[in-house]
């Protein structure tokens, strides 16, 4: 009795290297177009009984075939003989470039400049002239008022901690300490409740990003929707995961929802504070996105970048406390609120995808290194991070209300500043009087480092201005940096 | 005159919104079909004098086209109208299983156990009759002789020295100094040469065969050959990036080289351990891999994850020391000399691969975390990582002798160990007298933890045997252990 569309003739029971043949035969028979793509392959328990092998070995076999490329798998309804026979693969042409052998997306000098670090066009500062540098280069932090001796006190003891322990590795969502103390941090902080099983830790938030991007992307189908302007490193690793990428513009009131495309089944936001324009996601605008997930089956990445540093009328809250239908991926990070190069981020997910997640996880790099997970549990344990972030909520705050009173008062000739009640930037769009493209690129060389809000646009900008981050700049600062501002403007206009 | 195969008609220098328009209409020509499949379009200077919009306007907007879908690009001749137009994403069906929304390749039940995480099928150890572990797990590392306390002083120590350097972020690449102390530490373990930019840091070997996989699988199109037995998570990586895996079989010499497939793009070996056998690649196989890799322009991922462990007659050679054609990807890690869950190990590429490699690593998460680079920056540069290989590489010698003893006295009646000179474990072949996947299961029970071979194999098992660490068991737990082993293989035989 045939169970396959083909007859497999694999020997007597007894016979050596049955698995072997049947797993050549079920090869055979899909190369050789004999079973139809597209056709159901028995279950394992069935070809197992009719073929005299043991349930795994079929199972093996299987898990094989769909590892060649020859079987595929939908969730919930079996296993079939692949649509496409998978093409052979495009070797490199004897004499070819050595990179021709590597996937081109990481050859993009878009891809590569994207994350700031390879930026041929960087115009040099004339130190002679300008030594003292101030950066306004967002996402930077203050490490002047960064307790790094208390770090280094609990780090130690957690360490110590972590040695009792019996395991050579940890867990893959992070050691249930952390996850503990992230729970309880995000509860005091964000008024989000959640379990520590909820949570899988990550190096910062770029890997929350990059595995939410493996995790939800089905390549070449999945199209997702980001914040335009929006922060290019979020957006990088959903196309290096094979989606198409959807911006959708964002004004005063945060994303415009209506414009979101009905095939988006990921949307990636950043509701609290907009990254780089700092306009919140108005209320009206939630309930729409919500009701666009709802009715669109997508799912919603939420970037709280900077969650902790509102300043003025207690926190926003995050989507995630509304996130009735389970379709919120939460990503906070510890970049902003203890140091960057920390890197230690998190991701709360709906619980149903919490396992896939950590598979992704496992997958990508395992559980994240312990002498970092022992700094940050010291660090939260301790009650040092709420202090901590006390402190530079103030001190950020005085900074923004600062820069933002210049603005009102000095600038009004060319920049119309955001209002902004939170984290450490500040954007002002440009009344197109002055070019601050090259004001960006004149300042750079008297030693300025100000970002231009064009280089947050995927495609073609729809406004012009300046993104002023003063993670690193104090107030006197702020003040000496403006005078010189001000001056460039008045040349340029 | 049109320079694309149809005309656009974006307004008058001058007209607002220009730009948007330039990318509508290209948008629509390419869906509507007007703009045909593999056409090639123009230069972004052409189409920027043409259309008198700044080229990286132009250049903007095809970037957002690629990250469409609607363009592809060739590397070293231009952009074109992509081949087959991107199908609508397959939304999840009202009331579909929430998982449905995932990419299944992260539901697949063989994914997540190959991790051995996720393992359902554990079986529990009978605590009340057995009360003692004996963990024979291969990866597993001494804790009881680690230095903890050396670790935790350098540790301080580089932390202090990190804390003045002005940057916020470090480099994708890793710490200068730790690459430096890495170049050092290969130079006198591994005579290999390098210099420090040549080298990418990674959280563990983990991340460099996942950044591998994503930086050298062009998806749906490459063809992996990976050790059978071998390691699964090295493959999987591979298998998640969208490649066609193809497992070779491993014998007493190593991979077979023989039998890889001449489509094979990308090799993964083991040559100097191969994990789980034991065997090092022979000096003919070598050649005849370099050869493979020269003739079909392949690349070869050499895994060298206990190079530092060879206890007889001085280390084998990697294969990167002799890598004349610049097509292997050294993998190190740090997991097996320091410990597990420090989570540090590195990739030394071709030197034309590095600035692609970094740039996967900065889309991955960034740079490596700072307390973890400061811990083995301090460990290495104090000499006392190669006190510690030393004094392991007695221990771990002894104990190997030991259980090669007695598998050869006591066990030869259903066990041929493989002659192993290397690293923390030993492999024994199975004569067929015992079912070991059922004698390991039994032994779970009596709380001893030893993995059937079975499990390492990519489809149907070809040997049977048992896998022995011998990472934490010590002379005496190995004795009691074995002597329990034996016990429980008169039983079954």
């Amino acid at each position: 009795m045939a169970i396959f569309e083909v007859e497999l003739d694999i020997g007597a029971t007894g016979t050596p290297l049955r698995a072997q043949r049947f797993h050549r035969q079920l090869r055979e028979a899909i190369l050789g177009g004999q079973l139809k793509p597209g056709a159901r392959v028995p279950a394992s328990r069935a070809a197992a009984t009719r073929y005299g092998l043991a349930r795994t070995t079929v199972v093996g076999v299987y898990n094989q075939l769909l590892d060649e490329g020859l079987l595929a798998s939908r969730h919930g309804s079996g296993t079939y003989v692949a649509e496409r026979p998978v093409p052979l693969a495009d070797m490199a042409a004897p004499g070819a470039a050595p990179e021709a052998r590597l996937n081109p997306f990481w050859l993009r000098p878009d891809v590569a400049s994207a994350f700031g670090f390879f930026n041929d066009a960087t115009v040099a500062p004339d130190i002679a002239a300008y030594p003292t540098v101030f950066d306004f280069r967002p996402g930077l932090v203050d490490l002047k008022h960064f307790p790094f001796d208390i770090l280094r006190r609990v780090s130690a003891q957690k360490l110590r901690a972590f040695e009792q322990a019996p395991f050579n590795y940890g867990h893959p969502q992070g050691n249930p300490d952390l996850r503990a103390a992230i729970a309880m941090h995000l509860s005091v902080m964000r008024a989000i409740a959640c379990q520590p099983d909820d949570l899988v830790v990550t190096s910062g938030a770029q890997q929350a990003f990059d595995l939410l991007a493996r995790l939800l992307v089905k390549p070449g189908r999945s199209v997702v929707a980001v914040e335009n302007p929006g922060y290019a490193p979020t957006r990088i690793p959903f196309a290096a995961a094979g989606a198409r990428l959807h911006p959708v513009e964002v004004d005063a009131e945060g994303m415009i929802i209506d414009r979101l495309p009905r095939d988006a089944g990921i949307v990636c936001v950043s509701p609290s504070h907009q990254f780089p324009l700092g306009s919140s996601l108005s209320k009206e605008r939630r309930a729409a996105l919500i009701r666009f997930a709802r009715e669109n089956g997508a799912l919603i990445v939420e970037d709280d970048y900077d969650g902790e540093f509102r300043a003025a009328r207690g926190p926003i809250r995050a989507l995630k406390t509304v996130d009735e239908d389970d379709v919120v991926f939460y990503v906070g990070t510890f970049s902003k609120s203890t140091l960057p190069n920390i890197r230690l981020g998190f991701i709360l997910p709906p619980r149903w995808a919490v396992r896939a997640l950590a598979t992704a996880k496992i997958c990508a790099d395992g559980p994240c290194s312990m002498p970092t997970q022992a700094a940050v549990t010291g660090f939260i344990g301790g009650g040092h991070l709420t202090r901590h972030i006390g402190r530079m909520r103030r001190l950020y705050g005085e900074r923004r209300t600062l820069l933002l009173d210049l603005l009102r008062s000095d600038f009004t000739a060319w920049l119309d500043p955001i209002e902004s009640a939170y984290g450490m930037h500040v954007t002002a769009i440009s009344n197109g009087t002055v070019d601050v493209d090259a004001l960006s690129r004149t300042l750079a060389r008297r030693n300025i480092h100000i970002r231009s809000l064009s280089r947050y646009y995927h495609g073609p900008a729809t406004q012009a201005g300046l993104v002023f981050g003063f993670g690193m700049m104090d107030p006197p600062a702020i003040r000496t940096a403006m005078a010189m501002v001000r001056e460039a403007m008045e040349e340029g206009s």
